[in-house]
């Protein structure tokens, strides 16, 4: 099975903790962590934007840090994964 | 009787849980599970943006992955079936 | 008399529930029904968007299905119409 | 004293109850009924959408409904007027 | 000292009670009158729509009949004015 | 040092009170009155308006009247000045 | 480890006290203070606006002055950095 994102979103692996980079987005203590960072599975085609279609800046294969009230949680083949719009993603790690 | 969505609206047959992929949205334990996943029936043509159609992505015959409160609940000819808007829907599996 | 919907304005007649098709809107059993099914019989011109008039794509004659919260209920020849935007029309019944 | 209303408004006179067809928007006996209907007096020239000057539908002399909460009132040489908007005129009677 | 609106804004001296026409906007009892017609001093150059400047209708001299909540309140000159958005005003009174 | 207002901004050094004109915003006097007349100290080079820059309006030493809730306090040089957006200066005094 | 920030994103690295201009936002004295001036370490390629790249105006070593409710704070390299929107800078700082 795979998944194919529409419009401007992405599919996104989230990283393990141990697998991050020294980097991440900074949380108060008292919340839950959870995986901001993560690899890039498949992205859409891209959305519309008056009457254009705008390119994706993301690729496969890229580790992305994005914001965690972006993403919508699914589970492909059994793995969690998030399905977020680019918009939320706010940068590239290299 | 057929129905034909209007605009950028998609009419999906929602799939029973033992036909659905080992995906789906991650749901609290808490929340009345529904299905999440379904097959296109029919697409409209699509929507305006700034003066020009945008064509729709998803096509008849697909299976949709798509956000439980996008959709309508409708009857065709006695069962159960779902309009929702394209951008409600998460991606296309397969 | 006779109504001349403007804009993207569609002045439906509602069905009556006999005549409906085995379709419709799913409702709790608490919620009131009103007809969810409705007869064209008059469409606007259209509504301007950036500039450019988009065309109506519901004609005079076909039966819709539209969300119940979308209708302004008018009397024309003392008979109870419809006056909805195109936008709140699911689809076309066929 | 003549009142030329400016961009997409619309003066109108509204119809005694007697005057009005037999038609009207429905309204729940506990509400106060206001006139719905009214003669158009004089248009503006429009409203620019994108750049574009979106010329007016409603033409001076006809009679349109209108819902009741669009409408500012106005006195015109001590005779009680509305101004509204051509979006909040739901369509034209004939 | 004189006063130049910026954008899509016009100057407005507030007619005194005794100069207005016999119009004006119909306020409940209960609502302290305050003038709402009044002559125009200035206006701006109009505003960007989509990157087109949208010339202003209202002209210098114009007596003007305008919404109460639209305008901020200044002092020119010891004199108090209004500075309101074109959108504001209902329409003109010839 | 100096500061470059990025975008439509405009960086305004506020008047004390015994310099400002006979004008100003009317203020009920239970506020504390802030300046809200300033001279302009230095503008942005304009915003994009769907593709297209909009040029500035105002010019670096005119003298401006502006709504007290639209300015950012910032120091420069030790020196409390606004930087506000063109959108919230109501004109220029001359 | 470097962060490409997306879309019309910048990545800053927070001055400290000692390193700031004798400038910034002022604050009332009950608010913790942070830092609110930076040096730009990366910027995205832009925003589309309407189908059109918007060009950033801010660049890599620049100073800049931002408001504190933009920025996300991130981790690179175990440094406290921030990212924000283009939108959410004020000015340049020369």
């Amino acid at each position: 099975m795979s998944f194919k994102p529409l419009g401007d979103r992405v599919l996104v692996n989230p990283l393990a903790k141990e697998e991050m980079s020294k980097g991440g987005i900074v949380l108060p203590d008292t919340v839950k962590e959870k995986p901001q960072e993560g690899k890039v599975i498949a992205v859409g085609v891209g959305k519309f934007d008056d009457g254009t279609l705008v390119p994706m800046e993301v690729k496969v294969g890229q580790t992305v840090m994005f914001s965690k009230y972006g993403p919508t949680e699914i589970k492909v083949d059994g793995e969690e994964m998030y399905v977020l719009s680019e918009s939320d993603i706010l940068g590239v790690i290299e």
